[in-house]
């Protein structure tokens, strides 16, 4: 028996548990200091009333026999798709409820989708990235090229018409830069893509925190559909990270090599995948429904405001940063050249904030450093006081 | 772009969609008959009260800031590790909490773990099979052998040392023909592996229907903590086909190639998944709590009581069986030498009773029949009075 010997080619990512480690040590050595984490990528708020109501009531019908569910579809309930399709439309897009797969969550579809892909292809990502893009295909042992995403280009990368993808993972709002592509961006993708014969893998996990006019979904650009497969999440929107739901949306007419990516992902979930519990999928359809999104829009409203009080800081302070507009996170530009975990420390041990120092998401996250809005108001508030008083002085950027 | 044209070697499986279909067209034909469907390998039965409770009071936590949960672990709550390790613990299986993943189902843990390994493996599946181990691994590019269970062998296919295997499934009672593996024939399957340098990926999905001494785990045999992983659901234990958790078990010593198999299947888990909600957690736990295991424990006996039914008519008609004691499913040889669909539409046409046609679980399946226990108790009642009637007078087997 042969292990996949693929992992050998992993990176050991310890990028949170070093950070980890290094806020334990200064807590024990600084007990009576109060650390502020604003590291984090996981939301606060609890969910949404009418959404757990929602969930309750799932559990409850599985406590009878008359109302028990069994084996779901593999796709989601069609209440819970004709839901999403109905959220769709409300920013103007058209995905019909058979086009959507329901999932346990986008890292997972993330992770998965290139099942139904070759070995033989080139991955494309952006760097910085989200580093399941990479992992997942190094673990298939696909060959991995980057797109560079710099403060030239406000950390948006375009494609190169000389270098040859099939497959291109695009994130936006961006983790970690919070980066937004406008429709005429995406149109110059869709356009690669559709030259080069390749896949959009579109992440669309914080699209929810897109207030201005750019695309919530990749679909809302011509060609897209010829060319994108969009994964989308209710970890963020309605803070299910905890309660893992999200869908994937593959549009019916999406072909390549003759095969219908639908019907193949189709296969593929049907034989690895059995469906998502009842009652989150109660709780999912929920989310979607007037009352539901009222509630979870109380919660956005309360991160973005958070992501506000953290950029008009750094404004403030003149230091460079993309996102906290349209996007939970800020990256930013470490003052005077330090390096990402130069930077880290020194906001350890000198505020008692924690961040992500910028270099876990690739080679372009050198000198760069991830603030996120999902941590607490008054936390947040004291956490910017602190790093205005610790950088006001010291900033020359 | 290439797709994986991998996919094009899958069979296409239409045996339910076309169990579905003659069962329609046949109620439409005859709308006045009563159609008894024991195909079904779903549970009916609701969940266990107090497991419901534990469901609704995690739910309940996810409203409130104080008790909210964000991503939870890749490998599941420590609680609930521990709570299957004492489950194990009760029939004298030593499993450490640490070596236990949860998953969101057996399923998805029997398609996935393949990632782990090289593509270059020779898979043994037994024939008759449950399609996922086959269909995963035809997805990766593997190589798959058939070991043949049929009625020489009472259905329980032993190693032959002049094949080759590098990866061995086992299900055990089996599913689709409910025979039980004895820990001697185990100990073989063990040394076949530990001579070959194979893995064991050891299904165990119907353990808790076992009622005699066969062993309900691989690890209550020597040996197999060196050469195999474990996996089980909450399914069939405690009706989740809906709820959908499950685990697996990979022990620390565990190694190929020098590899921990344990640190390869969390690399892939923290990649590709992102763990199991919060209340499905809080739910599976309570399932192995003493007052869990007794309420789950009264369906297990509807279920075993619904078997013998089936089997004590299948004794009194003479016709040859597997299963049906320490498993939910009754394999059975068709009468008169009658194939599978033939003798489908026979059962249908005279006893408007719906079985599975064993040819959809492999060659060996030809000319045999799968019923299952997890109807309604009044209902298999009376289709097993239907089968009676109707099989007294022909059967000459």
């Amino acid at each position: 028996m042969k292990v996949n010997r693929n992992f050998d080619n992993l990176v050991p990512n310890y990028l949170f548990a070093d950070v980890a480690r290094k806020t334990n040590e200064f807590a024990a050595a600084h007990p009576e200091k109060e650390i502020i984490k604003l590291g984090i990528g996981d939301v606060t708020l609890p969910l949404a009333p009418i959404v757990v109501e929602a969930m309750k009531k799932g559990c409850e019908d599985l406590k009878y026999k008359e109302t028990f569910k069994g084996y779901p579809e593999y796709e989601g309930y069609d209440f819970v798709r004709e839901a999403v399709s109905g959220y769709y439309k409300r920013f103007g897009v058209s995905v019909a409820p058979d086009e959507i797969f329901v999932s346990d969550g986008a890292k997972s579809d993330c992770g998965n989708l290139p099942d139904i892909f070759s070995q033989d292809n080139t991955v494309l990502v952006t760097d910085p990235v989200y580093p399941v893009y990479v992992d997942a295909n190094l673990m298939a042992g696909r060959k991995i090229i980057y797109a560079s995403s710099n403060r030239d280009n406000h950390f948006l990368a375009m494609p190169d018409e000389s270098v040859k993808a099939d497959i291109i993972y695009l994130c936006s709002p961006n983790n970690p830069t919070g980066a937004v592509y406008s429709a005429e961006q995406l149109k110059e993708w869709i356009d690669y893509a559709a030259d080069n014969n390749a896949i959009i893998l579109y992440d669309a996990a914080y699209e929810a925190f897109i207030e201005d006019d750019s695309p919530r979904s990749i679909f809302a650009v011509e060609g897209a559909r010829e060319c994108a497969i969009e994964l989308c999440s209710l970890s963020k929107t309605a803070g299910f990270t905890g309660t893992r739901c999200g869908y994937t949306v593959i549009p019916k007419e999406l072909k390549r090599d003759g095969h219908s990516l639908h019907a193949l992902w189709y296969r593929r979930q049907a034989t690895k995948f059995n469906g998502v519990s009842w009652p989150v999928q109660c709780a999912a359809a929920e989310v979607f429904s007037n009352e539901g999104l009222r509630q979870i829009q109380e919660n956005l409203n309360y991160y973005k405001k958070n992501a506000k009080i953290i950029s008009n800081a750094l404004d403030e302070l003149g230091i460079y940063y993309t996102g906290g507009k349209n996007a939970p996170y800020i990256w930013l530009k470490c003052p005077n050249n330090m390096g990402s975990w130069e930077f880290f420390d020194y906001l350890l041990q000198n505020a008692a904030v924690v961040g992500t120092p910028g270099e876990g998401f690739g080679e372009n996250g050198k000198g760069y450093f991830r603030l996120t809005s999902f941590g607490d108001r008054d936390k947040t508030v004291d956490a910017v006081g602190r790093i205005k008083n610790l950088l006001q002085n010291i900033v020359s950027i």
